[in-house]
């Protein structure tokens, strides 16, 4: 019998944990730990308080700090987990009213991940942010005001939309990728490239292949050094202040102590019930690991969609029921200047390390008809296991309809689909909408012929 | 061995036969006769041509006439097949030089369907269109450069894109429909509703639940009058010309009369090859009647999609190859007024016909998370097989990203998968794109904790 779950953070997936667990079970106890002083708030939704399309900082906030009263959940906020005694199964806190201890039956982890400083000097500058939390948005958008350079270290997903948020600012913004192209963690680098076209069209300076170096400077910046990888010639951008956006790391100090397994991504290994290797011990979100769909390869999600779905598993088998996380297959998606930019499970670079034998189908086709104006060119890729054929994986890329149509992909990893079922896939067709043969089923066709299936 | 494939009719399925006979085959000859003067058009987009969304009724052909001799293809244009003689496998056409006669050793039934006039006095006036051919597109393009005034008999999917592309085009459109609502071969009434509303903003008349009776005027219409169908009462409605949009019935004689079975959809039956009853024979497109993916009911398929995927199945196995159609789901998809409107397999109406006990997932949901601005309001639908928990179908209307969702239900169908696997659909997340929990799996959610899965 569980009497009380304690559950460590309040993002995503500790918020949605409590309150799955207490959808389920009504008369289990809840307490929740969260460091920031913020009840739950939508973390992607951070660099759109710059831009205004979220309009307040509050309207981000999901579940105010009064409503999980209503829920009999013992919320805390500003208060630090300092200690867990698993044997005696107490936790030790510590906050504006000094440290307490709670008794717990089963605990959650869904203590997120932070920022990974690079080893670039100067990082500790003022005007030098990352872009994690509510309070990173707020003096961000603080320098949308008055600022009017500014260099993004990082072009992955969140270095990328605060980039576009600033340049909506009015803002020069120059967007510094240490690899050859951004959004690799996403995509393939000719996806990359239609991307970077677009974004360099809009006005964005993106440098890729380039090594931030050093923040220059006194108290705050002047600039960035930054050394091209391939001419190793260095120069210095101007910069009012710096966004580093180089990645994040599973926060797990806590478990580790405990004595909770560590997996190769850095982030706690559960299994499918979201457990981890201790009796009554979850993990969820950005701090967790769990098996990646396709090939079962540990992984962590960082995923918003994956964060509240381990969630909502564990905070359903904490209280006491028997639910199964199916794993990750990772779809991902943005907007950029009106471009959607959409993957799902393996890229080209996922399936070489996870050595799937990949058959790709790839092609360009129009959103709509060619006799009906207004349709836009999509770039798509679907790819098979050579093998067996199966789906194992999809890109697209286009000005409308691409992110809605990776989730025909997803669905298709999920069961287990092969090409010539993408191909027999009976797509809603109408000239103002999309052609007989969606482009989905076009690019699976290129790969069946190919699969000879 | 079968050296040559006659297919009669040359829309979407007989062109798509014919071009897939060839790719399987190269040395099979292929004849392909058109009673039309145009070779393969797209029918769909014939109200286009109205609005002026497709700019030229020549975009709208998809095969110039001439591109088929590069296909070794002897395509005949403005000529009638009149006679078949199966048992010496040689059919007799008329056309411009007189009769002829071809022997062939399989044929392909793609003669597609034809208004079906109902039984409203005065339709052979002149400016009474139906919207079926090219030339009636083109008569009816003129109209809208000099009426004011039309009458749209029938709000099925037809009558109300065109409905849509003359009120485009500045004129007074009146929908009249016999049902309590418009597109109820598509849609649920309350979804229809939605719909009305919508069109109805815009300015579109929709009569529900009214007769059409008579076409008044001498030589051409003067107004049409109807019955309301619930208060008995008659008026005239005012219209220089008028549309009847009343639905299609396969054109069968041909078949018939060699003794093809016609089922009772009145479509010629065939089984997965396509073949119909007698050997070496097969239907395709809007005359044949195939089975319905979830039920196996035989039906007619009615859409463009199922067309082409009918006639390369059926192109193939006559040219020697063995490939099976899988059955039809049934999407539809339009757009009126911007408004998107999709359904796929059943609605409430067909799972009552089909004696399908369907479980319901429906909520009103929000295109992207509500924290982002210019998110849309998105009515969601999905079925449930009551007893096996399998989805069966789905519907969504609102002004973005409605059709592509219905690509996930349709696949789902596919796919056999029930409502917790739709729950457990990784959607794809991005503020600027859609929330955690897309509101398809939403709606699964609620149909699951119905089910108890």
């Amino acid at each position: 019998m569980v009497d009380h779950i304690a559950i460590i953070g309040c993002g995503a997936a500790g918020a949605t944990a409590a309150m799955q667990a207490r959808k389920f079970n009504r008369d289990v106890e809840i307490s929740l730990y969260n460091t920031e002083n913020y009840s739950q708030y939508s973390r992607c939704g951070l660099p759109y308080t710059i831009s205004g399309k979220v309009k307040e900082f509050d309207d981000l906030v999901l579940m105010p700090p009064d409503s999980w009263n209503g829920l009999k959940i013992d919320a805390k906020f500003g208060v630090t987990v300092t200690n867990i005694d698993h044997n005696a199964r107490v936790l030790t806190y510590n906050g504006p009213d000094g440290e307490a201890t709670q008794k717990y039956d089963a605990l959650i982890f869904a203590t997120g991940a932070e920022n990974a400083d690079p080893p670039i000097k100067g990082l500790d500058k003022k005007r030098v942010y990352g872009l994690r939390t509510l309070d990173d948005a707020k003096a961000l958008a603080a320098e949308a005001d008055k600022a009017k350079k500014a260099v993004v270290i990082g072009g992955g997903l969140v270095g990328m939309e605060t980039a576009e948020a600033f340049h909506e600012r009015g803002l020069d913004v120059t967007v510094v990728e240490f690899l050859p192209h951004v959004l690799l963690a996403m995509v393939d680098p000719d996806m990359a490239e239609i991307v970077e076209e677009h974004c360099r069209n809009h006005g964005l300076k993106i440098l890729n292949n380039t090594a931030a170096q050093e923040v220059t400077g006194t108290d705050s910046p002047k600039g960035v050094i930054v050394k091209d990888r391939v001419t190793e010639e260095q120069s210095e951008i101007p910069a009012d202040f710096v966004v580093v956006a180089t990645g994040v790391r599973p926060i797990t100090n806590l478990a580790e102590k405990m004595g909770v397994e560590i997996g190769k991504s850095r982030g706690i290994v559960t299994d499918d019930k979201m457990l981890t290797n201790l009796p009554d011990v979850y993990a969820v979100g950005d701090c967790a690991e769990s098996t990646e769909f396709i090939t079962g390869t540990r992984m962590a999600g960082g995923l918003g969609t994956i964060a509240v779905r381990q969630a909502r598993v564990a905070g359903i088998n904490a209280a006491g029921g028997d639910v199964r996380f199916p794993g990750i297959v990772g779809a991902k998606v943005t907007k950029l200047f009106d471009l959607e930019i959409a993957s799902t499970g393996l890229t080209d670079d996922l399936a070489k390390r996870f050595e799937v034998p990949i058959v790709k189908g790839s092609i360009k086709g129009s959103t709509k008809p060619h006799y009906y104006t207004g349709g836009l060119e999509l770039k798509v890729k679907t790819y098979f296991n050579k093998e067996t054929g199966k789906l194992v994986g999809g890109q697209l890329v286009g000005l409308e309809d691409a992110a809605m149509r990776i989730n025909v992909i997803t669905l298709g990893i999920q069961h287990n689909i092969d090409a010539k079922d993408l191909f027999d896939f009976e797509n809603c067709y109408a000239p103002a909408i999309c052609d007989t043969w969606d482009p989905l089923v076009q690019s699976a066709d290129a790969a069946r012929k190919r699969l000879k299936i």
